[in-house]
């Protein structure tokens, strides 16, 4: 096993630039940190490309890294890895899925379409929601924060292992969805219908949006339909991940 | 109108404190910071004790604060006030409501009930859930973190103005909910029925619990039913203010 005790290590360097969305861009890898993430990432398998560790912390018996790569590094080292307050020392890299998520997707029936949703710790929520939902994939249109941000990972607890998260124009992506027949419903406040008044299939796609503006008004004019939910007491609005939540769970039974 | 410009003054150091919960107890008030919670408090008029706000912003013109005490003070103070990145030069002190809560939510049919709860994001994304729905009141037992934590206020959004939320023992609660044959509902993973077999009436009671353990075993022991989300895909659980919301949304309808 690798061991690497400098910070100047080329790695280390290495390591450190998927902090950013321009290096994981490059090269379309990421970069995990935890017990729960790195053993989703390896249960998995076809995006783990390597462990990290801190010589401070050890593996957990019960996980077979025989054919994952695992450098140790020092606590220093990983220290400097960690976007969390009380680090767990344990990091994977692992490499952005690309085609093969997106002919997955293609064969899906149920979607979740995001537009603009900034806020790492909704998306992460939104994606562990829709994998518990048992939706077929999720397409993350553009203006929304990026999939691979490390609290986007954290909060989705290992649900980018489980079905393809997707970068993609959503307006292509309602045009060819609704080339399969598969209905495609909005979410706005006006113009709208109460969601229990749709029958659902078992094929659709919905789409949230934004915290503060909603979905773009070019989409919600290209949906088959658009839902509210009802607000019966004096808030003004829920949150995007529990509204996420109630429609995609409703739509489902 | 006062205007305080030595951030030694004694009312400066006064509202600092309420930024500990030690304080909030004892005073039994509360801080809160931004337009919109202002806002939200100003309407809602009984627990507004005094607004401050930095010599650099304004009052929105809309605002009737004849009745409330205003009191400028520098953006020096202004910043020790906060606890967000982003300041936006506007706090309250208001009044913790007390027995008047706790008598109009025992007039009330539909209960929210937290168990210890500790993360300030959820916490407040469940009451701001619980108002959504319209339920009457959302009681906070033991164990979960200070309703009146800023990071709860803010994830709330204001709905600490629209309905009673109290502190209060659970246990006695569901004897004193069931007392007046309003259902209690836990919620569990094991034991329980899905949700949507439940068919529910006009009044209901709802247990949530810690994001990690879910709601306590002797609280699940003493309620009517026990009922659980379905999984469909491959993640371990939903986030407890996206479950919340299923549930509520299921139950009122």
């Amino acid at each position: 096993m690798k061991h690497i005790e400098s910070v100047n290590n080329p790695k280390v360097k290495q390591w450190r630039k998927l902090l950013t969305k321009k290096e994981r861009d490059k090269t379309e890898s990421f970069i995990i940190e935890g017990f729960h993430l790195v053993e989703e990432a390896l249960k998995q398998g076809e995006q783990l490309l390597e462990i990290i560790v801190s010589d401070q912390v050890g593996l957990p018996p019960r996980w077979d890294v025989s054919s994952t790569p695992v450098t140790l590094v020092t606590e220093e080292i990983s220290k400097l890895l960690t976007e969390t307050e009380a680090p767990q020392g344990i990091y994977a890299i692992c490499r952005v899925p690309s085609k093969m998520g997106e002919a997955l997707a293609q064969e899906g029936k149920t979607f979740l379409l995001i537009d603009a949703v900034q806020d790492p710790g909704n998306l992460g929520t939104m994606i562990r929601t829709a994998d518990a939902a048992g939706i077929d994939a999720v397409i993350v249109g553009h203006g929304s924060v990026d999939i691979y941000n490390s609290k986007v990972l954290r909060s989705a607890q290992g649900s980018h292992f489980h079905l393809p998260i997707i970068r993609g124009d959503l307006h292509e992506w309602i045009e060819r969805l609704q080339g399969k027949n598969i209905p495609v419903y909005g979410t706005a406040l006006e113009g709208a219908s109460e969601y229990t008044d749709i029958s659902s299939g078992e094929s659709f796609a919905l789409i949230v949006g934004n915290e503060g503006n909603g979905v773009a008004k070019d989409l919600l004019s290209s949906t088959n339909s658009n839902l509210y939910i009802p607000i019966y007491g004096k808030s003004e609005s829920l949150n995007v991940a529990v509204a996420t939540g109630i429609l995609l769970y409703f739509l489902k039974k």
